[in-house]
């Protein structure tokens, strides 16, 4: 039985920030594949209360919500020897301000996005241009202020890749392969930024897992 | 000059947040009352980036976003001699979840309901009866969770009183002046909870504070 265990759907964006963090931090652990339409989940309330995935087991911890476990896994696994962001209470306030900054105000404007311009599609259901409009003027005004965030630090939470930026590795994934990408682009900062996480174990090793399901 | 600002109105949840954590920790600091309406925050862009209330100043240290300063002055000023939740990952990855849970499931339907039958009333407006209804019966399964949850341990994160249970207290004190209150007396560990909940520091000293304003 593997000491840890990832209860996830590859094509889940939650799934998929739990998937970076562990890669990110060389934690090894077995996925299970859960069918979220299926309802399978629901049968297992134990595990996940309000039904949602991913689900991270270790022994006798388990825990829910994405970016829980993607802080657990920094805060247990992140010490190599670095500066331990996590152990110094104004680093680590200054990277929680900018993950709450992606679920609070990147996310919702995101999310909506990779339902209309990657999810629907594959479904074979139409996009509604005139969404895509609205949450692309939200995403502009997000993605202003990360701009101006990132001429005072290399990455979102400081100047050492943190939580706060590998957070947005699903919604970047997505969204790389739409044309909102080029509000990425027409960024200095942010074309930097994104590049940067782009290049990071974390989204290389959940790109290939996740990749080689769908191929 | 205070050592420590916090810059917030005396009727905004996220606000209340904050108070009652500071209080709750005994840390000293200058309340800078901010009129949000009258976009008072706008001229501050480099405290708050997206123009939101809270913000807590320390020395050079700026922190927005209300769950952030909550954790942030629990791993600061949290030690008092006892076990320590932030400084064991999975205790800390227990009450993060449960922190998730308030943020994503507790305050949608919560938030909601304040601003049907707190706020609209308080601005002359009529209460939509049907937006009460739904969320409450939103807010019924989140409290069903919670009862469950409350059968395996005293508070939401653990056996000790965590941010997880003060991240509630905006709430908690606004809608136990509405008839939402019977939800929370109709279940036993819930309502066992929330009294437990009441009785801290932090709560009565962040009334004491909100009420003698509106008085």
């Amino acid at each position: 039985m593997a000491v840890r265990k990832l209860y996830g759907a590859l094509d889940s964006p939650s799934t998929m920030r739990a998937l970076a963090s562990l890669f990110e931090h060389d934690v090894e652990f077995e996925l299970i594949p859960v069918d979220f339409q299926a309802g399978e989940l629901k049968k297992m309330p134990s595990l996940s209360p309000f039904g949602e995935l991913p689900v991270f087991q270790e022994g006798d911890l388990t825990l829910f919500e994405s970016r829980t476990i993607m802080r657990y896994i920094s805060h247990e696994y992140g010490k190599r020897g670095e500066e331990q962001v996590y152990e110094i209470p104004k680093l680590q306030g200054i990277a929680a301000a900018w993950i709450d900054v992606e679920d609070h105000q990147f996310d919702p404007p995101a999310s909506k996005l990779i339902w209309e311009l990657v999810f629907k599609p594959q479904k074979g259901l139409p996009t509604d241009e005139g969404v895509v409009e609205e949450e692309e003027a939200k995403l502009v005004k997000v993605l202003d202020v990360y701009e101006e965030r990132l001429s005072n630090s290399v990455f979102l939470g400081g100047d050492k890749f943190t939580s706060a930026d590998l957070t947005h590795i699903p919604s970047l994934y997505l969204l790389m392969k739409t044309p909102v990408k080029r509000l990425f682009e027409e960024r200095p900062r942010v074309r930097a930024w994104y590049r940067g996480v782009m290049s990071r174990p974390g989204w290389e090793k959940m790109v290939e897992m996740v990749e080689k399901v769908r191929a």
